[in-house]
């Protein structure tokens, strides 16, 4: 048996409680494992101090089985006669038995003899302690807006300098006219189109487009629209079935920010002093921050660091959190730059606002891997980008085959509480990155493959404004073009947004896409990928050529959505979705 | 290369700050990996989003390494020039040479045309974050008192019913008349052994000799003294260098709790009613609870079990421990079952009791791995049973090499942060287990050895009352004998005592007994131990001949503790510690 490539502790995506009765459990070994089975009982079940004894359980076969490209990760659900669990693994590999616990393998011999065996422990499911994510999040398609290029509704109220829509080749720092008086006014378009959330960018007064340097965190941009509009514009998404979120700024601020602008002026006297990081007064104001006089975002001089570990900033933007919830109702908040605020911070705002609202969707921007801030007490979600990265280096890749994608999307699947995985926030794109069309060279076969991915996949998929249209746009600031509504209202792209709409639907439609069940078929050929996704009631077959030839596929059930896909052979470039008996 | 075994997340024991400055990073591979580097920098050193591009950062050698039965350990720490970090690692094995990042392996070739490298992020250093363990901790030796049978300094409290102070076999139940006047009457003899902390099981009324069925968590037992008895007994430790730890058992309460009274009386309408875990009224008083009437400790009806999801619980608590921390000036604060309670109560009790004082040492009761607890806002330490239970394990079995003691010992120093293993609460024995001399069959040099290692292990060590004279005692209750005051002073024990003296002598002498640099050296014989403690200023040498055969040992420095150490051979069951140059 390979013992090196066994792991588990009894903590963060291996040992979990699921709700207040049932735990999870998942261990990892290496390829050449063929069975694992759980031992498993009340730690008391052997006395007050457990004894030292060869102790039984009851015993169940783990048959979550997920390949990894050098692991298997096995997992079961079990739900404790008395809210605690004691529990060892059995290992089976080629014959071999063994028994694992924290101490290391045993032979049943070996261990009826061990003096201290050190039996792996799940103490109590504490309610308080359980990770809760809200249930909509799961059943949400999420729609993220750049205010400044989706619509411009009320041309009053843009900037002086604003530039005709669409009428040059996107640069940073220009100005085009959209508000939130645009997104009002296309609701309707978005409701049509299955949209069921609105994620925005910054929505707050700042001076540039993006408005991620706040001026003032209760203050509607007024370009975009003031503390009305925005209000209007969240009951007008409510009463059409669509969720708001917004983007939160508090790993730092705008310039303008009046309490930096305190800090600046007043040097060391300033009584916000500790609201930042300063290393060095007195603050000059040319270059960027690499010489640490300051810390800031990036080492953007615009973009000083709050200093998310004073108790006063954690109450400040607890309360400028308190009033989006409790006054405004949003839904949701995405919180930039959310890997380099404190966690105290983070759990303190969790604690208070799920007060207000024990359904808020807490999404932390994130891009690497984020079990820390998955545990319960932080986050329901981070932007995905590690696993759609992944989806997107096979698809762009011809050379990786199938079984690539299948450990890829295993392995990001496992890394996390199964809570979090229901909703984390899966995209292709968004404006921080170049966008999905651009990044596979205009292919549309691969798009709507990639799409069917996305829709199929446990998680709240979210397309950033454009996709259904396959707009095109490279890394920022041209991922941020504006909309060309005229060309969508001439019927332009309606190929695009049908085949899209179908996809939404199809999420919206079947129960299995949102399943974590997933269970690849190997078909043997190179790129033939082949899911199958399981829910209670319903099985679906995802069939995906992303190969050069044509396959033969055997679809016994009822077809939902198919691109190039004719008389049971899936076509190059093809994807096929199909309901299963 | 051993590619399944290798395994590293940026969290945890993996990726912490270990102060305001720096960060610590293990990586844990197979044992044919040869040499590990790290590639670091600042994770915005490339632009703002990264970039996908091969990205070369600062390459520093892992030099630190720990070897373990299946796996090598490889740590480094490294001071971030901006507070950020972002990170790979270089592999390499046999001639082979691999990066490792999030995603996986690459040659250097497939790194440098690879789409979405997953770097490894260390975010930013929040100070609030930075996991803080009271220093003092490090420098302390403790003694553990069962105060109901170490002295009885006020026989005119003491329970009616007491029995005649050592007269018979210990049973559950009985009561001698030990009290906090028998400890005040000792603190010069623990002074002169050498203890600097006393860790007391509960002293708050209970019916029990034990105590762990509180009535009253403010009321000192009146059989044990009363809250001015307590004050100066704490006063004169101060006064005599010595800390002062108390029991917490916020698990479970008593019967005679009164809000349990309360419950058990007024059934579904008392308003203590959450304040526990109730399934089923009304509360019968027969039986043990696994019926799951309602939640207790280890199914005993008389702890019934508290229910630290309240936040009523939480904050009632929060002030007992307030009084004791603040009122009484405890020092450190042992909690009972305390892998039972809520995460959430644990977190809100340290943040509020470190605010009062900054230096509070707080420990759990867990027996099993333990670093959900130990990531900087719970625990400063837990009862580390699992890292003396496999000490034991290898002085019981001579089957055993002296790999097995390394392996173990690097293990155990590899699962939490660096802060924690720096005052874990290394133990052998305790109320709830066999007494250590009694667990190894009587055997007086395999005692001595023991201690040295505890001794000489970084860690807060703590000896259970009567270990300075080996006193015996089977599980409990036969582990809470009364103390032989008479004998003591007879000098019946004086040899042992004088050999525990010296090893405590050296642990406050010598700085390399508490440092975590620790090298063992393979002598090629099977049950020779050596080791090699590093301090910045010293290097210390411990051997233990765990074998029956005598070895020659080459000692190039100043013997500081030797037994049965002669002419620069080291007899069987011996143990040497010296001082090398």
């Amino acid at each position: 048996m390979d013992k090196s490539s066994v792991f588990h502790r009894s903590f963060a995506n291996q040992c979990y409680a699921l709700d207040n009765d049932r735990v999870r459990i998942s261990i990892t070994t290496g390829r050449d494992t063929d069975k694992v089975f759980i031992t498993y009982g009340d730690p008391f079940s052997a006395g007050i101090m457990g004894g030292n004894e060869f102790w039984h359980g009851d015993i169940t076969e783990m048959t979550d089985v997920r390949l990894l490209e050098h692991h298997k990760v096995w997992s079961v659900v079990i739900a404790p006669k008395h809210k605690r669990l004691r529990y060892y693994f059995i290992l089976e590999s080629g014959g071999e038995r063994l028994y694992y616990l924290g101490n290391g393998f045993f032979t049943e011999d070996e261990l009826s003899r061990k003096s201290f065996p050190e039996y792996f422990v799940m103490p109590w499911i504490n309610p308080s302690d359980v990770f809760e994510t809200p249930k909509w999040a799961e059943d949400t398609i999420w729609y993220q807006i750049f205010p400044e290029r989706f619509c411009n509704g009320n041309d009053s109220i843009s900037p002086p300098n604003r530039k005709k829509w669409r009428s040059e080749r996107i640069s940073r720092g220009g100005f085009y006219g959209g508000d939130l008086y645009g997104i009002i006014e296309k609701i309707p378009y978005l409701k049509d189109l299955g949209i069921t959330g609105i994620y925005m960018t910054p929505v707050f007064k700042s001076s540039s487009d993006h408005k991620y340097n706040t001026e003032n965190y209760l203050e509607i941009d007024p370009h975009f629209g003031d503390e009305e509009t925005f209000i209007r514009l969240v009951e007008l998404a409510h009463k059409n079935g669509i969720r708001i979120m917004i983007d939160a700024v508090f790993n730092h601020s705008g310039w303008d920010f009046p309490f930096w602008q305190d800090v600046y002026k007043n040097g060391e006297s300033s009584k916000y002093r500790d609201w930042y990081m300063v290393n060095k007064f007195p603050i000059t104001k040319h270059g960027d921050t690499r010489d640490n006089c300051f810390y800031s975002f990036a080492f953007i001089k615009g973009m000083p660091k709050l200093n998310t570990n004073n108790p006063e900033v954690v109450q400040y933007f607890t309360d400028i959190c308190t009033k989006w919830v409790r006054d405004w109702k949003i839904d949701g908040i995405r919180f930039d730059v959310a890997n380099e605020v404190s966690h105290t911070f983070l759990k303190k705002l969790r604690a208070s606002l799920r007060e207000i609202n024990s359904e808020l969707y807490l999404v932390g921007e994130i891009w690497h891997d984020s079990v820390q801030w998955l545990l319960g007490d932080e986050f329901d979600a981070v932007m995905n980008y590690p696993l759609t990265f992944g989806i997107k280096d096979f698809f762009l890749n011809k050379e990786l085959n199938s079984e690539y994608l299948e450990y890829h999307i295993n392995n990001k699947f496992t890394m996390y509480p199964e809570q979090a995985n229901r909703v984390m926030l899966n995209l292709y794109d968004s404006h921080d990155t170049i966008r999905l069309i651009t990044s596979i060279n205009n292919n549309t076969d691969i798009f709507i493959q990639m799409l069917a991915v996305l829709f199929t996949l446990q998680g709240s998929p979210c397309i950033y404004y454009g996709t259904e249209i396959a707009l095109e746009g490279d890394c920022d600031p041209d991922c941020r073009r504006c909309m060309p509504w005229d060309e969508i209202e001439n019927g332009k792209y309606s190929q695009t947004i049908e085949a899209v709409k179908s996809l939404i639907l199809l999420r919206k439609n079947e129960a299995a896409t949102k399943s974590s069940d997933i269970r690849f078929i190997h078909s043997g050929s190179k790129r033939l990928v082949q899911y199958i996704k399981n829910s209670k009631d319903e099985k679906l077959l995802v069939a995906l050529n992303c190969g050069d030839t044509s396959k033969i596929i055997d679809v016994d059930g009822k077809i939902l959505f198919s691109n190039l896909y004719e008389n049971g052979i899936l076509l190059p470039d093809g994807v096929l979705i199909c309901k299963c008996n």
